[in-house]
């Protein structure tokens, strides 16, 4: 099975999500990324369809925007 | 282990997001809840930090909502 997405950017609601979301569901299932630190995959989370963080993509190529961290345009700067 | 608690109002939003979260989650682990259809428990929803739905109420306490399909104010309508 293809793995989902967690992108985040290390911000409160961010890491609060994950703790929530890494409960539900086996991490083994979820590659997680942190666009602070790997700006390089911003685009790649903008061409999937991520408008803030944190977001879960998922195999199926939704996106679920959990609560809301930042816009991903702010982490550009 | 205490259930996590799916609130939405039936919104395609809503519908797509409970997909997703089907995928990834065990669903004797959540309690599915209606709120356009079963009115009387919004007050739980809102008391619980619900402020729009989809929304996952996780054992911890914690809301996370899932993309945005309605705020519950607009539910109470």
């Amino acid at each position: 099975m293809k793995k989902s997405i967690f992108y985040h950017a290390g911000c409160p609601v961010c890491v609060s999500a994950e703790k929530e979301l890494l409960n539900l569901v086996d991490q083994s299932q979820i590659e997680i990324v942190h666009l602070g630190e790997n700006k390089k995959r911003i685009e790649e989370a903008e061409k999937a369809g991520v408008k803030s963080v944190p977001a879960l993509l998922m195999p199926s190529g939704n996106v679920l925007h959990l609560n809301f961290g930042a816009s991903l345009s702010d982490l550009k700067n």
